[in-house]
């Protein structure tokens, strides 16, 4: 089960028996006002800046939301979409709960783009599904619906296959519709990482379709959130997962999915990790590794 | 499923619902030159000063191995099992490829010790299964037989299969029986990653046994290998890995199956973690994360 994203130049496919798919996060006003106060001003430095460093550190595909209190998020996500698009050729996730925006988002993009994203709630099914299949892309359908978000993994898996099945009937290939188990924080319900593991297994084997999440949410509230997150997500790829909007820049989250690549056997001949972690050699100027681990020695 | 492992003092049990076991590696004079000669001299102050840093970094248990070539492994085992006993609540587990050590490390220890190790060769089944049940200990079952490693996993989990038939036979409770998947490098087996988990699920699923690995074998021939086997470690343990032979002095490892403990739902309240990575504050003299913390943040 593969899913093909595509900008005008670039194609990404998100499947398991591929390197997992990083989707960068940070283009995002949510929780960053000076962001939000800058995208609302039509300026889109920061925007600009956060794209190339996230391809820079590994992302694969950008998400791009403009979720920013009483501005005109339609506009303003179009206009970041193509500016995006005009400054890199990574794929994008047209990110909005307003389904305004996530069709001017769509109608902006060159490519099949992401849809980010669709729940089980009906009156969301009939918006949202017409818009991915007019527009030729692909969705991300949450786990969660009018009844709220399930803490029985079955329930949730219901769920999921619902949305698979609604997508199907407007003529939208299984193969484009990504599940989102809905990662909940680990400090306020114990048993969230477990629920995600089998979620995962059961999306797998039972309705093989791809899946993606938010990585950082299970570490809310507590400390040393790095790796948290990171060791979560190698759990989560063990358990299937082929794809998580996350930050790549933060260092234990990237290593994290390398280690996961190498020993789901998808860096081959783990030439991605001997080449990251590469010791210095006289002639050899990417000295940052080394001293890092020498760093990490002396910890020890 | 628990399997429960003993000193005079102390007991350890070893199950899907409990926190993951650590057995310390580091009192194994395999590799280590200066270890053996000391050890096969009757100096024991090495052995004294790894087993208290293992059991101050976290080791539920210790692995004790006494296997110098041309020394008289059964006696060295014996007194090696004695010493760390007087100085240690911690069960052990037995370790040795010969059987007249392990029969010497058994008769010499106090309490239900873990027997390191029985394959599934007929010859070793015969001699290893009988002082199993004689002592009343708990064994770790390896899943290769007369015909090797074999890269199939059913082949694997067939082999340990017939282990917890053979041992049931000799009266011995499955719940004793702890099944190493065997895990090879990584940088030479590009499944072997993929093949432990499969393992690992159907050792849960329909064999119903507690697991155990050495965890470091996966990176041989890699660079930086702390991460690398912290990240499987959670890996294996999100697909029901429940102990492992690791070192809890190295930091990543000990980080990993903190993760995981939080994740799987096993540190209540994430109290271990959060006690672990707590900020200085004013009277709070254990700012050794902090400082840690703020290194990781210039490095950003």
């Amino acid at each position: 089960m593969e899913t093909v994203i595509s900008s005008k130049t670039k194609t990404v496919i998100i499947g398991p028996e591929r390197p997992f798919t990083i989707i960068g996060e940070r283009i995002n006003p949510t929780g960053r006002k000076l962001l939000a106060a800058e995208m609302a001003a039509g300026n889109f430095e920061r925007v600009i800046k956060d794209a190339r460093a996230q391809v820079e550190a590994g992302a694969h595909m950008l998400d791009v939301n403009a979720g920013i209190p009483l501005a005109d998020e339609p506009a303003i996500l179009a206009e970041t979409v193509k500016l995006v698009q005009s400054i890199t050729d990574a794929p994008l996730s047209i990110d909005s709960s307003i389904v305004a925006a996530l069709e001017s988002g769509l109608a902006a993009y060159e490519g099949k783009a992401l849809l980010n994203s669709v729940t089980g709630e009906e009156e969301r099914l009939e918006v949202v599904l017409p818009l991915v299949k007019k527009y030729g892309a692909a969705v991300i359908g949450i786990s969660n619906d009018e009844t709220g978000i399930s803490e029985d993994p079955d329930v949730r898996f219901a769920v999921a296959k619902k949305i698979v099945e609604r997508a199907m009937d407007y003529g939208i290939p299984k193969e484009d519709v990504i599940i989102d188990p809905l990662v909940m924080p680990i400090g306020a319900m114990r048993y969230a990482g477990q629920q995600v593991f089998a979620i995962l297994r059961r999306l797998r084997e039972e309705l093989d379709v791809n899946s993606c999440c938010g990585a950082s949410n299970v570490s809310f509230g507590l400390p040393n959130r790095g790796p948290l997150n990171g060791n979560f997500l190698a759990m989560m790829i063990a358990n299937g997962l082929t794809s998580a909007i996350t930050n790549p820049i933060e260092h234990e989250i990237k290593q994290s999915i390398m280690v996961a690549d190498v020993m789901m056997g998808h860096d081959e001949n783990c030439l991605a990790w001997i080449q990251a972690n590469r010791v210095e050699t006289p002639g050899n100027e990417d000295g940052g590794e080394r001293r890092r681990r020498r760093r990490e020695r002396r910890r020890e």
